[in-house]
């Protein structure tokens, strides 16, 4: 078993069989020591975040398999805090999908002009680069064509994807009475061009509110494991 | 004749018949007295800038006018700096729209993970929001639909039109032999909803080399109308 990639969040180890283990960390995404699920640097380390953010990330893989919707999953083992998957490659360096229920974050930070704080949004799917340099460019379907980073028809399954992905997730919440406001994503491409869901599914990827509060990530996590 | 608005470049005044008039100042954009014309702020005065970005706009135009390319313009007076204009609303609060033939500038500052400096792109058309406080942010092609400002009817039409002109531009430039980098348009409605370009095409909105060399907007507007 070879170390791959030291992430900010988990690293990568190469299995002998053709397939990666993910090992999830206690380090979270924020700046100055506050969660930010939208940050580029890890601000803080909680203890047992990382078994959480693989139990929920399991959950909704698993929940994506019966619904047949491609992923990279394989199996997890929480007690390992570890998780398998297939081999995928990630479009260009990287990229992140966001699906937006509401307008807040960097939606709000670049559109304010145009919506308010918390105003509903229809799924609305939007692609920035990972670029720390750049602090993560927003950048358009035909910008991705023209850089060679997605095709036109690798973008409209991606976007289909993500809005499936991101409506499963939010009714499997609403379930529990709390609402995504929005969910970032990464996708990659298997070894046959499919595209797929990769990464993770955890309360660090998605902003969630109970009664107009907010939920950190592993409060979330408890809270949808819960019977 | 009332003055109906005071702009950077420009101030707008309203005509009898319901036509406007926009008579050309001589400041530009740009910061710290150094002309760029993706700047927000008016940078520096220079004798005779109006006029000649007038004289080169009306060039254009009636280029675009022969091409049957609609626009808002109606007829120009040199002598007054002013040009008669039909009546037109932007969209939303104001767009920009920019055509790249070669990235540089605020592409390469968001895109340069996947782009070098000067590499030709095909007439890449790119949306910004007008608005200062919130740097011009960049806006795709859903989020105008979603957010009202533009459906995607409209979208493909700009698109279109976008290129079509800054094509336009670009032959005109090159039988000079001056090539065009990029250029920043703004379209508006006719009371009929038709979508047409406004505002001006002179060397203030675009970045012309010729032999690897910028050419400042005042020298382009010699060299372009000189016979």
């Amino acid at each position: 078993m070879k170390l791959t990639y030291k992430g900010k969040t988990k690293d990568v180890y190469a299995l002998e069989d053709g397939n990666y283990l993910l090992k999830f960390k206690d380090d979270v995404t924020g700046e100055n020591g506050v969660f930010d699920p939208g940050a580029n640097t890890v601000g803080l380390t909680i203890e047992g975040v990382g078994r959480a953010g693989l139990r929920l990330t399991k959950h909704f893989f698993e929940i994506l398999q019966e619904k047949e919707i491609p992923t990279h999953y394989v199996d997890a083992n929480i007690e390992e805090a570890t998780m398998t998957v297939k081999p995928a490659t990630v479009f260009g360096k990287g990229l992140e999908v966001i699906c937006r229920f509401r307008a807040v974050g960097s939606f709000l930070r670049r559109y304010g002009m145009y919506a308010e704080e918390g105003q509903p949004l229809d799924a609305f799917v939007e692609v920035t680069l990972k670029d720390d340099d750049r602090q993560d460019p927003p950048i358009t379907e035909d910008a991705l064509d023209m850089l060679g980073i997605l095709t036109k028809e690798e973008y409209a399954v991606l976007k289909e994807l993500t809005q499936k992905i991101a409506n499963t997730v939010k009714e499997e919440l609403a379930k529990k009475e709390i609402e995504l406001y929005d969910i970032k994503f990464e996708f990659g491409r298997l070894a046959d061009g499919q595209i797929v869901l990769i990464d993770e599914i955890s309360g660090g990827n998605m902003r969630a509110y109970k009664q107009g509060e907010y939920i950190e990530p592993l409060k979330l996590e408890q809270m949808m494991l819960e019977n």
